[in-house]
C-alpha cells in the first residue's frame, strides 16, 4: 500500500522511452514517447526526467530520489529498464506498452517481490492521471480533465480512454485516473484502498472485465462504500464477449449472475453503460443519498414531465403525494398552476417561480428527492434562471435534487452556467431518473451498513 | 386529406397575433408573435402576411389565396379570427395557444365541418416546420433543423421542442415537424397519411400520449410502414403519469400493455426515450433493414469491443461466426490481428485497414450487419480516416453498418466529417446496438408484410 501513492503523488518522475523504436504491432513509437513528454512538461508540477534510451542512454545509478518511472518500450527493453529502476530505489512503475509473454510478466513480478517496487500494468496504454499535481502519463496531447472528486479505474485502455474523452468533453470533475491493463501487481483492491484514504476522491468509478481476488475485492469495497460510493460497469457479461476479454486483458470474466451478486454484496452500484456510470457518479459526488422513494417533479413543460413520471416509476421510485399545505402554498401564489405531482409550473416560469416552488416542495416531509425540468425551447426560461435553483438546493442539503435542461442546445446552455455547481444536470428525464436510482441505492447500502 | 398539405406546403401564409395582448397564464404574448414573424420572414420561401390585430385590424375579405393561417391569440379571439379565415377560404389553420374550454374546442370543430378548413391544435405551441420551403411557425428564433428525411410528430409542445432542440444541436436531417397539441381535428392518422405520400419523408418519429382512433391508427400505420419505418415513444405509461397526460393534452393514456400490443400490430418500432427515438430514426433513414441476427464488430480498441459484444447480445442479436476464408484474408494481410469476432484491428489501424477489413467482413455471407468502432483517443485513427469506412459501406448497400466513435470529443470530431454521410454515428456501443435492433425490427416487420 505505502508505495502505491507514488503512482499518483510522485515528486520526481522519469519518462523512459525511445525516439527511434517503433513496434510493428504494439504501442511503442517515437510519437507516443514525445506526446507523454509533452503532457508531463505541460501539466506536471513536480520534476520530470526524460530518458531517451537512444540519446541519453538508459537510466543510471546517479538518478536520485526518483519516485515513479513511466516506461514506453517493447517488452524486453521495458524489463531491462524496470530492473534498473528497481535497483536504484524507484518506488513505482507505470508500464505503458502491451504484448508481454507470461515469462516476461513473471520477470516483472519478481522485481516487485525482490525490491518492493509497485508496478501498474503492463499494457496500461494510458497509465495514470492526477488532476491535483498535474501528473499525466497519457499520450493524448492537451487532454487533461478538470480537477474534481471522481476517481476512475479502468482495466481497459480503450474504455478508459473513452471515459477520459467523455470527462474532458463534458467537463466532469476528476481526481485521478488509473488504467490497470494486465494488473500483474497493482489491482482493483490496491486502488480501492488508495482511493479510500485519498482526500481528493469522493466517488470511485470502475470499468472491470474480471476480478481475480473476489473475496478481498468484496471486503475492500464494503469498507470503501461506507464513506465513498463505488459505481461499476462490467465488460464481458455475455459468453462471446467473455472469450474476447480473456485474450484482451487475460481476464476470466465469469458469469454475469455471479458477478452481479458479488457487486451487490460489495455495495457497488452497477450501471448499464459508460454514460450511466458518469451520470451516477456525478449525482453521487454532488448530492446526498436519496433516503426514501418519493420523488417530486417540477417542470415548465407538460410532456417531458410525463416522461419523467414514467421514468421515475420505471426505476423503482414513486411520485410523492404532496401535502395539501404544500399544494395550497403553490396554487395560491401562482394562479393557474396545478400543484399535483408532477407539478407543471407553466412555460412562462422564471427563476423566482422555480425557487419558490422548489423550496416548498423540498420542505414537504412527503418528498425525499426532486427532479427539476427547465426547458428553454418553447418556454421563457433563461440559462441564468437556473442559478436560483442551485441556491434553493443549497438550503436543503438533506434531500437530493437533479436537474434536466432537456435537449441538446438547452442542456449545453444551462451546463455553461451550472456545470461546476453542485446540481447534477441531465439532458433527458430518463437519465435523471437513473441518477436518482443510484442515489437511492447508495442510501440503501448505507442503511445496511449502519 | 387534400387540405392537410396546406399545413406544410402553403404558398401564402397569414400570421395573426397581437403586439399588445399578453395572457396572464398562457402563451399569448407580443414577444411570441414577434418571434414567429421573425422566423417566417427569415426562413419561409412563400409569401407571408402579418396581421397584428391591434394595428392592421383583423383579417379582411380582401386577403386572397391565403392557404394557411397561424393564430397566436387567446381562445376567444383565436376563434373569431379562425372563423374569418374559414369564411374567406383559407385551407388550413395552426392554432398555437392553449387553454381552450370544451365549448370553445367545439366551435373550432364546427368550422372544420362547415368550411372544410383543417385545424392543427389548439395548444400546438410550436405549430409546424417544413425544412424544404422554410415554413417555421415556432417562436424559437433562428431555430431551424437541417433539411433531411425524418418527419417528427409530437402531441406535446414540450417534448416536440426538446426533439427540435436535439435535432438542431446534433444536426439531424428533418423533413417536417408537426406539434399536434389538443388535436381536435388533425391527428396522428391524418399526419401518417400525409407523410406516407410525402416524397421528402423516409422515416416518421412519433411522440404519443394517447390515441383516440385506435383501429384506424393501426390500419394506417400498417400501410405506412410498408415503405417508411415509424418509430414511437409513448408518454404516460405509468398510472401517475397517465393522470397528468389527461390534463395535459386531454389524452386517455390507456394501459402500457394494450399500447405495446397495438404498436407491435401496427408495425411501429417503440423506443424507451427520445434519444433512442432519434438514434433509431437515423439508422432507419440511412441504412437498409437488418435481414438477419448476425453482427460483426470491427474495432481498434479491445474494451469497447467487449462492451459492444455484450450490447449486441443484450439486444437480441448474435455475434456472427466469420468464415475461415474471411479470417484468413484478414489475418494474412495484417499480421498480429486476431480476426475472431469481435475483431480487434489494433490501435494503430488507419483508413486502409478499416476499409479492407470491413470489405471482407461485409462480403462474408455469415454476416448480416456490422458495428464499427473507431476511437481516436488512445489510438492512431484520425477523423478523416472515417471517410474510407463510408466508401466501403456504399459498396455493400444490402447490409447495414453503424459506426461508434466512442466518447465525447471523439464523437464530435468524427461527426464533423461524417454527420451528413449515410453512416449513422453513435457515441457508445450500447446505442449503436439499439440502433441495429431497430433495423432488425424493421426487417421483421417487412417480412411479415411480404
Amino acid at each position: 500500500m505505502t508505495n502505491i501513492k507514488y503512482l499518483f503523488e510522485p515528486k520526481k518522475v522519469a519518462l523512459i522511452g525511445s525516439s527511434k523504436t517503433r513496434e510493428k504491432i504494439g504501442m511503442t513509437s517515437p510519437q507516443l514517447f514525445e506526446s507523454v513528454v509533452y503532457n508531463m512538461k505541460k501539466y506536471f508540477k513536480g520534476k520530470t526526467l526524460t530518458v531517451d534510451i537512444h540519446k541519453k542512454g538508459s537510466l543510471g545509478i546517479q538518478e536520485e530520489k526518483l519516485e515513479l518511472s513511466v516506461i514506453m518500450l517493447p517488452p524486453k527493453q521495458s524489463i531491462q529498464e524496470a530492473e534498473k529502476c528497481a535497483k536504484i530505489g524507484v518506488k513505482a512503475l507505470v508500464v505503458i506498452t502491451g504484448g508481454y509473454k507470461d515469462a516476461q510478466r513473471q520477470q516483472l513480478v519478481q522485481l516487485r517481490k525482490d525490491y518492493g517496487i509497485r508496478i501498474l500494468g503492463p499494457n496500461t496504454i494510458m497509465g495514470v492521471i492526477n488532476t491535483e499535481n498535474g501528473l499525466n502519463t497519457t499520450f493524448e496531447k492537451d487532454t487533461m480533465p478538470t480537477e474534481g472528486n471522481i476517481a476512475v479505474v479502468s482495466q481497459s485502455g480503450g474504455v478508459g480512454a473513452c471515459l477520459l474523452d467523455w470527462a474532458c468533453f463534458y467537463n466532469i470533475g476528476i481526481s485521478k485516473f488509473a488504467f490497470m491493463g494486465d494488473k500483474i501487481d497493482v489491482n482493483d483492491v490496491n486502488l480501492l484502498e488508495y482511493f479510500n484514504q485519498d482526500p481528493k476522491t469522493k466517488v470511485v468509478c470502475l470499468y472491470i472485465e474480471g476480478i481475480e481476488h473476489g473475496r478481498e475485492f468484496i471486503k475492500t469495497a464494503q469498507k470503501v462504500v461506507k464513506t465513498k460510493p463505488v459505481v461499476a460497469v462490467k465488460g464481458g457479461i455475455t459468453q462471446e464477449a467473455a472469450r474476447r476479454a480473456l485474450s484482451h486483458t487475460a481476464s476470466i470474466a465469469g458469469s454475469d449472475e455471479v458477478f452481479d451478486v458479488a457487486l451487490k454484496k460489495a455495495g457497488i452500484i452497477r450501471t448499464e453503460n459508460l454514460e450511466e456510470l458518469f451520470d451516477a457518479a456525478i449525482a453521487l459526488s454532488k448530492q446526498p443519498p436519496l433516503r426514501g422513494d418519493n420523488i417530486a417533479i417540477i417542470s415548465n413543460v407538460g410532456g417531458p414531465a410525463i416522461l419523467a413520471a414514467d421514468a421515475v416509476a420505471k426505476n423503482g421510485l414513486k411520485l410523492a403525494s404532496l401535502s395539501e399545505t404544500t399544494k395550497k402554498k403553490i396554487e395560491t401564489r401562482y394562479v393557474g398552476v396545478d400543484a399535483s405531482n408532477p407539478i407543471d409550473i407553466i412555460a412562462d416560469a422564471r427563476a423566482e417561480r422555480y425557487a419558490t416552488v422548489l423550496h416548498h416542495v423540498l420542505s414537504d416531509s412527503n418528498v425525499d428527492g426532486v427532479m427539476v425540468i427547465n426547458m428553454l425551447k418553447s418556454c421563457f426560461f433563461e440559462p441564468e434562471d437556473a442559478l436560483a435553483i442551485v441556491e434553493t438546493v443549497k438550503k436543503h442539503p438533506q434531500k437530493p435534487v437533479v436537474d434536466v435542461p432537456a435537449g441538446g442546445e438547452d442542456f449545453n446552455l444551462v451546463h455553461k452556467v451550472l456545470g461546476t455547481s453542485n446540481l447534477p444536470l441531465y439532458n433527458l428525464p430518463e437519465k435523471a431518473a437513473k441518477a436518482l436510482k443510484a442515489l437511492r441505492r447508495y442510501a440503501k447500502t448505507l442503511e445496511k451498513l449502519e
